[in-house]
């Protein structure tokens, strides 16, 4: 969706893939992850999935790699064979939901047979999703965002309930909602920040790793600066509003309160609104509401059983494209 | 809203009711009865109205079948009150959710004189919300399905909980969600396939009966054979994929594994897409992540004490009829 | 919305907004706060704020009366940064749901001071929605209603479990859904009926206040005699229903059964169809049907922690509304 301000020169690679349908391939499905983070960009593409796979061998899961992978391949496969618009697949939109989907399942449930079939039928679905869910939201010209990954890997971790061959794995109990205990927001000190806000960063592909988290801003600079900027302050930002708040420090330096305002103020701030103060503005309001937000979905889940991945983002990066306020459209 | 293929000549019924109001009145509660299944034909909503009355006979609750007919008698009143299209009318399109509203209000209330004052007033409302869900969904060419019945008994059974004068009966207990237990998912014998692909059938209309099963397959395939035989293949896999995911096994076997599923694959087979190899594909798909979703929606539904009714059907045909790939559209 | 019509001759008042723009920005508040319940109009505007202002005094909270100021000034100032329509704003269509929130959010979470940052975020943040909810309602011609205030004071109050900041104040604890006892649904005197017709008045705007209830009902009749009388008698039905479906006694009396079916019944009776025979019985079954799915909301909600608010109102409004039945169009 951006073309990128940073872009480095990919002649000599766009030339190669035009000629060579295999590299043509790997540059769609490059592309596709770095739509995770709104990047149209190969070399992005390929810096966050050198994070995943260095995140997923520091933490001895290669199935979150593989998975990611896997499901890539699927998707654009299926994409190709129901025939979907050409340019939309090319930059890499019909890619970053199967991605998602593909390492979050890995991510949250036990390695077994079962869970590649899984994989395979999320990245087949996320497909069918995003042309449904792009043809509801395009009524209003909003794009579909990440809520295909969302509510197919919703689905999928609410069904492992019901087959013994799928199982949990780190996925959360279901109980009720507690109000937090005090004691859980002990004051932070100035590494805790730090850590929080860098470790945010890698959170947006369900990962907490710092070197994956350098990888991943590198490869977010490398397709939009401003993207990064937006990104690092909207980390910076929620790490200190959760902790004013009283948020749990654990979640605050796991990473776990950035990732949704991270995404909420790259789109905001430098993809669908022209960048300017006014939408830096509102892109800040709408950074500090996803952190609420985000502690709204935490607590609706608890009975569910299921994380809220990036539900706060999606919905609150869709109220703020649905309101288009006439003062951002000079 | 399928045409059907194998319609019996009802010329002379066609004729009768032409001139006789009553019989056309009937006319119409009969195709909304078989628009359960999507037939537009009053011998399939008759032979699915028989099959109702034996499985309502055959298990001493009477008021199942008598709530269904009350419902569709009311909804067409209302119908008629409100002015709604006459065609759609006619070809039984506000009767269905009518329909399943009234015999499944029974099945899972206890009876009592406020029941019926339910069935009544879910009846009329099932109007209501059938015109406002087509409304928004036509904005994408695409139809309300079951969503009325689903979204109405819902509510009802919801609000059973605040009203001493309506008594859950057979409704689940509110709970946190529990893992299946791997001894649930026993293996099954070959017979056991046949009767969960069987019962399957008649859990379509919230029964489980094998005599009620055999007169709803004769009636579906009264109104066409390609929907009886997605609708067989649709309940076979199910059952082999729920099984080979480890389901439970009376889930399996009390058909409550299928009966979505084979929806699915009646409205994306034989009804909204072309049939062919591409279509039947694509069902299939469909029909698979039913079955998955169908486990989620199960899940979902335990602090809520609901069932799941059809609510996975018209999730996942409405994300395919949504998705509108341009590979079926040829 | 609804012109009014009797209202009192305020041509001295508008022609002094008209030169006096402090004059103009108390008006738009006030006609923001007469927007809860549909009424244009400044006066009753007045008549609600000084029964909320006497409420919240008379149960020593005045953190209520001042959220509810302090929202609507907040989101008038946030409108005007967002250049929203001039002509909609002047008639207190962003001030309704952040008045809302104001008296909502102090009503149920604990006085501190995030508690004032978070009025005034969501109040800010009601304009975002509120932008959000019409442009989407706008594609079927249907009104957002109240469905920003029930949307934005869910989230937040959902995410005061994730802040030690915010606590919970009266809010409800999390649970399992339990059916009534139906000791609880014991028979009412003359004179409960009488309390639990006045104090729904008051509950429209959260506050159990038979005083509050009166000015509440002459602020409504001088913006519409036949607004304050279809909530009075939506309020007499809703009682009744409810008491004859085995509702809790103390739900009844505490006004809680009959504040949402009031809000029904003034927009479908005398906002958006023509006022007539039909339109009436037509408002009258969605009267009935608002006491049902509050009673299923307050179900559902049960897990969650949090109230109905006027969820039940929106629903149902919108279904009557997307309906738009032909016999109303005449």
């Amino acid at each position: 969706m951006n073309d990128g301000e940073t872009r480095l020169n990919l002649g000599w690679w766009g030339r190669a893939c035009g000629s060579l349908p295999p590299l043509q391939f790997i540059d769609t499905m490059l592309r596709g992850i770095g739509q995770v983070m709104f990047q149209d960009n190969p070399l992005s593409g390929l810096f966050f999935l050198v994070a995943i796979g260095w995140g997923a061998y520091a933490a001895g899961v290669p199935e979150v790699a593989i998975g990611g992978l896997l499901a890539v391949v699927v998707a654009t496969l299926t994409a190709l064979w129901l025939k979907v618009d050409k340019t939309a697949l090319r930059a890499g939109l019909y890619g970053f939901n199967a991605f998602l989907v593909g390492i979050a399942l890995p991510t949250f449930l036990s390695p077994s047979p079962l869970l590649w079939v899984y994989i395979v039928l999320g990245a087949a679905l996320s497909v069918v999703v995003t042309l449904a869910a792009s043809k509801v939201m395009q009524t209003w010209r909003v794009s579909a965002l990440t809520a295909p990954f969302v509510m197919i890997a919703w689905l999928l971790m609410l069904s492992s309930n019901g087959f013994s061959g799928v199982e949990a794995g780190s996925l959360p109990s279901s109980g009720l909602i507690q109000p937090i205990d005090a004691a859980a927001s002990s004051p932070l000190q100035p590494g805790d920040f730090v850590t929080g806000i860098w470790i945010s960063m890698s959170q947006v592909f369900v990962k907490g790793d710092s070197i994956a988290a350098l990888l991943i801003v590198i490869g977010l600079a490398i397709g939009s600066f401003a993207a990064a900027g937006y990104a690092l302050l909207a980390a910076l930002i929620s790490v200190v509003v959760a902790h004013a708040l009283g948020a749990e420090s654990q979640l605050i330096t796991g990473g776990l309160v950035g990732f949704n305002p991270i995404l909420t103020a790259i789109a905001l701030g430098t993809v669908f609104y022209r960048p300017g103060l006014r939408s830096a503005l509102y892109a800040l309001l709408a950074t500090i509401v996803t952190v609420l937000v985000q502690g709204a979905f935490v607590a609706a889940m608890t009975p569910f059983a299921i994380p809220t991945l990036t539900a706060s983002f999606v919905l609150v990066t869709w109220l703020f494209l649905l309101a288009e306020p006439a003062a951002l459209a000079d």
